[in-house]
């Protein structure tokens, strides 16, 4: 299956893996790379929020703790994250698919449905609008949701911790909260059960990469 | 005359000062920040974007050419304004005013209106819904908009040149785009009368001081 665009030109994907901290969304993105590079078809794999240096620069602004104990108010962080999006979609993601290549990127649109408006309970329509403006032209193609417990991730990235972690104020937002963005995430999944497809990385990472295997062998016949 | 709060509490105004470069907002803000002092009346004076450390940070980011030449798309500068509006106005400007406090901002929503939206082409309904979410229940009660050809501040601001000016994104900017935003700053004063009071800007320093000293005691009387 190709994609061709308005111009005629063969587009690349746009293809985005979802789900919490320690789902294993970077060795999914391997699994992809992999995928892609045996075929020999261009790709690319990249990150929100980041993914150019000046979003990279806003990602620490965002993710991390001010050393000052100035609080990041919800609407500030919402906005951020949606300057980041604008910037990389418009700077990396959209210049690569117009050229062919295939873009894979950790966390996208969703993540910003499920962390704010599940997590931070914050509007949900407002947060489409914002999506919508910020990503412009440039929707996934295909979601791969990695659905974990909370707890079953936290256990996973307690094994890494790290003083990154430590800092990071997604991870320090109380159990709730993260239940909050699962349930979230698996409304998106029903709504677009075309797009969204939910893998439970709760299984051994073989069983995992086996299923986005099969996920992106069929999607890409 | 005196603003009291829906909880029955006296609080403070909010009052902005808009204009391009070199049209002496600073000066103006010495005049208000006098006219309150000088009869007692709490007051502070802040400026945008920026007026916290984060959003100074994103000041920095916006306002400034990246070092590694990463061009800062428009959706992305717009997005970051109103990223560091919203946490000025909750982090600093709302807490002053339910305290009674009154604040003299240098540049608000105004600026985004007639930089992205006059400046820049963009859509003006657009910018008035990010506009409207970022300053949230927090509008001017007064503005004075500073009124100067573009031709004019630019010989003033070239006479304070520095290292800072030249690396500025936005006085960088042909003088097309200053005489769009020069309208654009006209147009709002238009539309809202009772709110915007311009001053003719290129007129003597002392003489910009009497108009916007009459301006200050008759809008608090």
């Amino acid at each position: 299956m190709e994609k061709i665009g308005q111009n005629g030109k063969k587009r690349g994907w746009f293809i985005t893996i979802e789900g919490p901290e320690g789902a294993g969304k970077s060795s999914c993105a391997e699994v992809l790379m992999n995928f892609f590079n045996t075929r020999n078809l261009p790709v690319l794999s990249t990150r929100e929020p980041g993914g150019t240096p000046l979003a990279e620069k806003l990602r620490e602004t965002v993710k991390n703790k001010p050393d000052d104990g100035e609080v990041i108010h919800p609407e500030t962080e919402l906005l951020l994250m949606e300057a980041a999006r604008a910037q990389h979609v418009r700077e990396k993601i959209l210049p690569a698919i117009e050229r062919g290549i295939t873009v894979i990127c950790d966390r996208f649109t969703d993540s910003t449905t499920a962390y704010q408006g599940g997590g931070r309970k914050m509007d949900c329509q407002i947060i489409t609008g914002f999506n919508n403006y910020a990503s412009g032209i440039c929707r996934p193609d295909l979601t791969i949701l990695l659905d974990l417990p909370p707890e079953c991730g936290f256990r996973r990235v307690a094994k890494r911790a790290s003083a990154d972690a430590a800092n990071d104020r997604f991870e320090a937002e109380k159990m709730e909260f993260h239940h909050r963005v699962r349930e979230k995430f698996l409304d998106i999944a029903k709504s677009e059960p075309e797009r969204v497809k939910v893998v439970d990385a709760s299984l051994p990472q073989n069983e995992v990469a086996s299923l986005v295997e099969k996920i992106i062998d069929e999607f890409i016949r």
